[in-house]
């Protein structure tokens, strides 16, 4: 983990995120009047809501990706990859909660990341297997 | 992580199998007609959010009690279990999808897997303590 | 990983109290008659919901923070810290199924610590990229 630092520092990033993408949920629930456990009833609610649902489905596959590219293949690609994801979801969240319409390129810019993550990871994990 | 590799092959594959019921859920979407940020309105739909929803978080218990017990017990001990836990998600996924009665099986098989990695884990954390 | 066992151990105790919320779901599914997939229709159904959800939710914050710091900095204090989070999740689970209203409590204090174990890595990774 010491040898990986840029790696973790991406983590860090992509939990203050995560965490963002909640405080924004909790600001939405009292700005619009939905009381818990409900999470549905307005529209722009229920952005806020997805977006930090998907946000976190998305930083479940990400982050084992992310490590696995790192320790298998190396941190500074890892970093990389795992900063282009980080700005793509942050364009995600962004976009979707002016007009969920418009959230497609920056999730699908965060998918192309986590694809180069985990087809890297499956050829450094593959590799001294076949052999 | 160099020395535990089918672990980390089998969280390659618990990564695919969560990709794919995200896929699932996107294709429900416009299959559906459900627009985002509905998750509601139509029962296959509800069907296909529910399945990601709870691989998620089944995948959330699994890969910290996979890596646990790999570091602690082995590798292979964990990609074996492992294994049976991603062939019982399958079978849950399908199941549900075409009847949600029947989802039990599959679930039931993973929950069982994961309770051999979660105890076998706590046995190899807390032997080294108790001595 | 070996030489972080009371990380370990925390860890484990995280994913006993995820299972824990989502078994409760399941026994609030059949108390309730609440049929899959159906997540709405009955207050007390979703308040096990929402408990579990929010649980995941910080779980994957947690997490990640918990292993950083203790890779970083150290074992003790991040098991330390985990333990306060552990103790203010079951307290706001407790709160929120017999009174929504009342989850702040716990619900903060399990943002304190996180954010304590958030800080603590920050500084433990980003101090040796800084020479």
């Amino acid at each position: 983990m010491l040898s990986l630092p840029l790696t973790a520092l991406i983590t860090l990033l992509v939990l203050l995120l995560l965490f963002a993408t909640g405080l924004n949920v909790g600001r939405a629930r009292s700005r619009y009047g939905i009381k818990a456990p409900a999470v549905t009833g307005n529209e722009m609610f229920e952005r806020a809501y997805r977006i930090q649902m998907n946000t976190l489905e998305n930083a479940a596959l990400l982050l084992p990706a992310l490590w696995l590219y790192a320790g298998f293949i190396g941190d500074r690609g890892a970093a990389a990859m795992g900063l282009v994801w980080l700005i793509a979801r942050v364009w995600y969240a962004l976009a979707y909660q002016s007009n969920p319409a418009k959230r497609g390129g920056g999730f699908g810019l965060s998918v192309l990341a986590f694809a180069g993550l985990w087809i890297g990871a499956l050829w450094g994990v593959a590799r001294p297997l076949l052999y």
